[in-house]
This record gives C-alpha cells, sequence and structure tokens, in this order.
C-alpha cells in the first residue's frame, strides 16, 4: 500500500498466463508435466507489441519436437492467433491480428520476429482460427507434401492415414481437386463419417477392420502410387508391401510412435522399397517458407470457393491447453484442435 | 547299342550342367537346396544359337528374388559370359562373346534374346568376367545409384557398407572420382586394407569395432550427405541417425535381411526422416538400361585408365557354383565373385 501512488508503470503490467513443460514427457503426457504460470510482462519497448492470445493451436508435432527444441521450465513450444494490444512497431498496428510463434502464453511481448500478418482480406465470415490449421500450418503441410514431395499426378492413387486430422483432411481434398482417387484410414466411425462427407472415394476405421492389410486391399486393388504417411509405425508396416512400383511415401508424421517409452519396431522396409523402387521422404513444411504467401492464398481461394472445407474442435479456455493437446494425442479430435482463449 | 548308327543328330547333341533349385531356401542356403541335372539341349534352330559359359556370376540379388521369380525345380537365375559355339543368328557369329541371362548352366540354347554381345573392342588385357562385375551389372548398380539416386555431388560425404563388395567397391571409387569424402565399412581386416589400397578415406570392420556408433561419428563427425545402403537391418538403424539434414539415402540391397526365416524387426525411421528430412529410395539398375552402352563405356574407360580398379574373389568349377554363392552370402569374397567354369 504504500508504494500505491509512485509506480503508476508497475500497475499497467500485464500479467501472462504461460503453460510450463515442467518435465519432459514419458509416455503420455500428463497433467504432471504441465504447470500454469503467471509471467509479468514488461512493457513493450520501441518496436515491440503487446499481443493478447484470441486461438491457440495444439498440434502433433510438439510432442516430439519438444525433446528436441525445449528444456525442462520452458513455456510449451507453440503457435497462436492474437491481436495486437499496445504496439510500438507500426508493422503491427493495434487492433491488428497476426500469427505468431509465441508458445502456450496469453499475452506476448514481441519485437516483431517470428510474427506474420493476418492477411489483410481475411474473410469476415471466415474464422481466423482457420489461420492454424486449413490456411496455416497444416495446410501448408498437406500442399508441400502433395507437391512439392510426392508430385502427385491426376489419375493416380493416394493414401492417407490419421486421415481425419488437421492435416490429412486437406490431404484428401486437395487429392480430390487434382483429380486423383483417395483412400483415407481413421480411427472412429464419425471420423469415417467426416472422411466420406469430404469427398473420399473410400475411408475405413482402422481399429475396427478384421484386417488392415484386407481393408487396404479392397480399397485399392491395384495398390497405391503416393501415400502420405501421418502415422507409421505397425501400420506403415502393412500398408508398404501395397504401394505400386516407384511409389512415393511422403513421410510427415508418425503420431502412433510419439509416446513411445522405449521405440517401437518393426521389419525393416529394405526388400521392399528394393523390388518396388519406393522412394520415401520425410519433410517439414518450413522447408518450402518462401512460398508461403503465394500457398496460402491458394488454400483460402479453396476454403472460399467451398473447394476444400473444414472442421475444428474447439477446446474453450487458455486453463485446458494441457487437456486439448493430450486429447489430440489419443485422438478426440474430428479436424484441427484449437483452443480458443 | 542297337541304335548306334541310325542317330547321328543324337550324338551330337550336347548335353549342358544346369544347377536345379530344389526347394526354396529356407535361412542361409545349403547344398540340399541345389541339384546338377544333366539337360539334354537340342540342335539349335533357325535364329538359334549354341552358348557355352565361361565365366558366371554370383551375386546377393540371388537370394532374394529366387523367392520372388522361380519356382521349385527351376534352373537357378543368374548371367554368365559364354562364348558362341554354334550360330545360326549372324548378330552373334561363332566365337563371339556375349552377356546372357542364361541361369547356372554350362550351355544353352537361346534365340538371342537376353544376350548382349560383348564390347567389340573388349581390350585383351582385361579379363571378361569384368562384364559379370565392373563393367557389367554391379558396376552399373554403382554408377545410376550414385547418379540418379543419390545425385552426389564433389565435397559430399558419402557412406557405403558391404563396401569390399562387387558394388561396393565401385561405389567408393566413383565417389573418389566426383571429389568426395568416403567412409566404408566391411566385415574383416582383410576387407579394410582392400577398401584403404582403393583410396577410401576412411574404412573399419563394424565387426570389430567396439561401437558402430562411434566409429561411425570418428569417421565423419559432421555426418554424412549421402548413403549407399547395401546391408540394411540393425547396421541401418545405427547408421540412419547420423545423416545430416536433407541427406539421401539409395538403397541398393540389404544382405544382412536376405536369409532371415523370420523378419528382423527394428526401429521404426520415421522421426528421424522427418526431423532431418531425408529421402531414401530403393532401386534396381535395370530402370536405367537406356543407359547401358553409354554407362558401360564410362566405366570400361575408367577402368582402363587405372582409375577404377577391381579384384575378384575367382571360384573354379561349374560344380562349385552353389559353393561360391553360400560363400557370397557370408561374406567370403574381396570384390566380384566370379565361377570360371
Amino acid at each position: 500500500m504504500e508504494n500505491g501512488d509512485c509506480c503508476p508503470k508497475q500497475r499497467t503490467m500485464v500479467q501472462a498466463k504461460t503453460w510450463i513443460l515442467t518435465k519432459h514427457f514419458e509416455g503420455l503426457p500428463k497433467n504432471s508435466n504441465f504447470e500454469l504460470k503467471l509471467e509479468q510482462l514488461p512493457e513493450p519497448k520501441d518496436g515491440e507489441v503487446l499481443l493478447e492470445a484470441i486461438f491457440l493451436t495444439v498440434d502433433p508435432y510438439m510432442r516430439p519436437l519438444s525433446r528436441v527444441r525445449m528444456n525442462e521450465g520452458d513455456v510449451m513450444i507453440g503457435t497462436q492467433v492474437a491481436k495486437v494490444i499496445q504496439s510500438n512497431n507500426p508493422t503491427f498496428p493495434v487492433g491488428s491480428h497476426v500469427v505468431g510463434r509465441c508458445g502456450w502464453r496469453t499475452h506476448t511481448v514481441s519485437n516483431g520476429t517470428d510474427l506474420i500478418p493476418i492477411m489483410h482480406d481475411w474473410p469476415q465470415d471466415i474464422p481466423m482460427s482457420l489461420a492454424l490449421g486449413t490456411v496455416g500450418m497444416p495446410g501448408l503441410t498437406a500442399l508441400y507434401g502433395i507437391e512439392e514431395v510426392l508430385g502427385l499426378k491426376a489419375g493416380e492413387t493416394l493414401l492417407v492415414n490419421a486421415a481425419a486430422g488437421a492435416v490429412g483432411s486437406v490431404v484428401g481434398q486437395i487429392a480430390k481437386l487434382k483429380g486423383c482417387k483417395v483412400v483415407g484410414c481413421a480411427g472412429s466411425d464419425a471420423k469415417v463419417a467426416f472422411l466420406k462427407d469430404l469427398g473420399f472415394d473410400e475411408a475405413f476405421n482402422y481399429k475396427s477392420v478384421t484386417s488392415l492389410d484386407q481393408a487396404l486391399k479392397d480399397a485399392s486393388p491395384d495398390g497405391y502410387d503416393c501415400y502420405f504417411e501421418n502415422v507409421g509405425g505397425p501400420f506403415s508396416s502393412v500398408a508398404l508391401p501395397q504401394m505400386k512400383n516407384f511409389g512415393r511415401i511422403a513421410v510427415c508424421g508418425g503420431i502412433s510412435l510419439y509416446n513411445d517409452t522405449t521405440p517401437q519396431t518393426g521389419p525393416y522396409p529394405h526388400l521392399t522399397m528394393i523390388f518396388k523402387q519406393l522412394k520415401m521422404e520425410g519433410f517439414m513444411q518450413s522447408r518450402w517458407e518462401h512460398k508461403n504467401p503465394e500457398s496460402l492464398r491458394r488454400l483460402m481461394a479453396w476454403v472460399k470457393e467451398g473447394k476444400v472445407t473444414y472442421r475444428e474442435h474447439i477446446t474453450e479456455g487458455f486453463e485446458n491447453m494441457p487437456a486439448a493437446f493430450m486429447g489430440l494425442l489419443v485422438g478426440e479430435n474430428i479436424g484441427k484442435a484449437i483452443v480458443k482463449v
């Protein structure tokens, strides 16, 4: 109380809520891996802005990447759509929106690095959360995987797993736009119904089929030209022999492996790869970052024209970020998992 | 005796010795998988030639391919250098030499399909057996793996295993010609000495090192741009994480896997492939067959200039083909395994 009047600056300081990784994940993430921590933010300096998160994303990549990029005690990595609420940087005026790599936090002081302004002509009727999904990183991942890695051509047959997820659902739709036959696998009947709604030619629940091998054969008796891999593990061992000669595989994710405490093992793929002359390539969308502005416009155009539709799985409340993330890793979401602050 | 004079044609007929696959291999091939069988050959008809084998090749691919391409009772698949000893086909005059896909047999009647004449200007001082090795399929495999699959560039570091074999020894030498650093692994100290003689920058005996992981790190602390894979299995699981970002892997063989009765398993490669954005491609040299004439000339030129040297592991006697093949699969050979009839 004795400082009541003498510290006006202190009073206007903003308190950010943040989620800390207290301990590296072992197996499936648990509540005890996370801690909600309050952080006093300094006043933005010259060139800096103060951001307020509106939507945050949880993505499967955060699980393996936490091990590579984070130390215990760090704020969880991640991207958000945020509003500029205070600005000393003319590039980001107050009231404008950005996509920022801020981590799991409600408020951030940023110097503008790692911030990308939301398209100035973002349509009013399309939620800005799509900048974290179909018209953001997952959409770009789908697009680059198809165009840059697979070189998918009209008339080819594409297999995609985790097909009801943020990436897979866009993969299947773009492949349909390119004139391909699309086979999608997902882990629930509701997801399979979603895939059928999206226009997938074939879709099945890999958890309930008697034989994954037979289901893949039934869905495309001639085999697969391309395979967009989001799952890895035993699924991949069954799918690989069903590729056609000279088949291409884009390795985008391996969600079935992310929570292993000891790495799962499977048969070595060498013989299949040789006799079928398969090409398999791991990738991250950041490789083609220079193409993002044009690619995001294409994705947005498809969305506006209704050629690519979207579905979101929205969790309300910043305090539920760990729950949203843990749910994602066990496949609770259909479409893009988003946290609304 | 009563037919003595009446069947002159029968008398001039040639008897071929052949090796039959009596039973599909289970595990390492054994003598009991093979049977030497005599076959009466008919007179060559119009357009046909009679061939006499001079050199036959045994190659690791025969082990897995037997399962895919052969039935029990078939003559073992394979290629030979043969001399035309009777001809009704002007393309193949008597006394000329061919490379023929005749299988394991001393004599063959052929209509010319699957025969390729030996280069008309084959140098006198170079044994024709090289048409089964450095200036034949294994040399082409090395060349296409490097140029078409890996796109190896000067200054890059290449890892090759089974490096003292018919393919690996050429791979390392071509990579040196291209200005690369070459690290080779082989399974005996004598093989390692051979690799050093060939000019490999680093070579080690993977069987005697304390840690394969550490040996690979020591040989190239910065990692590997390219990896020419002849071995597969646990070796590959150790090597993969040592690739540089955007590393390329040409999957040519998997000799450590060919004799599995139940497939060996290893950790799934997906996470490494994603984070390092690796590209892995299985291939067979036949894909670039249209380039063979020019490619064989290049290989021969390197041999004549002494830029690519060769070593052969020659087994005498057609009756020893199974022994030569079984020896190959346990690594008895340094350089190309050849059987001289």
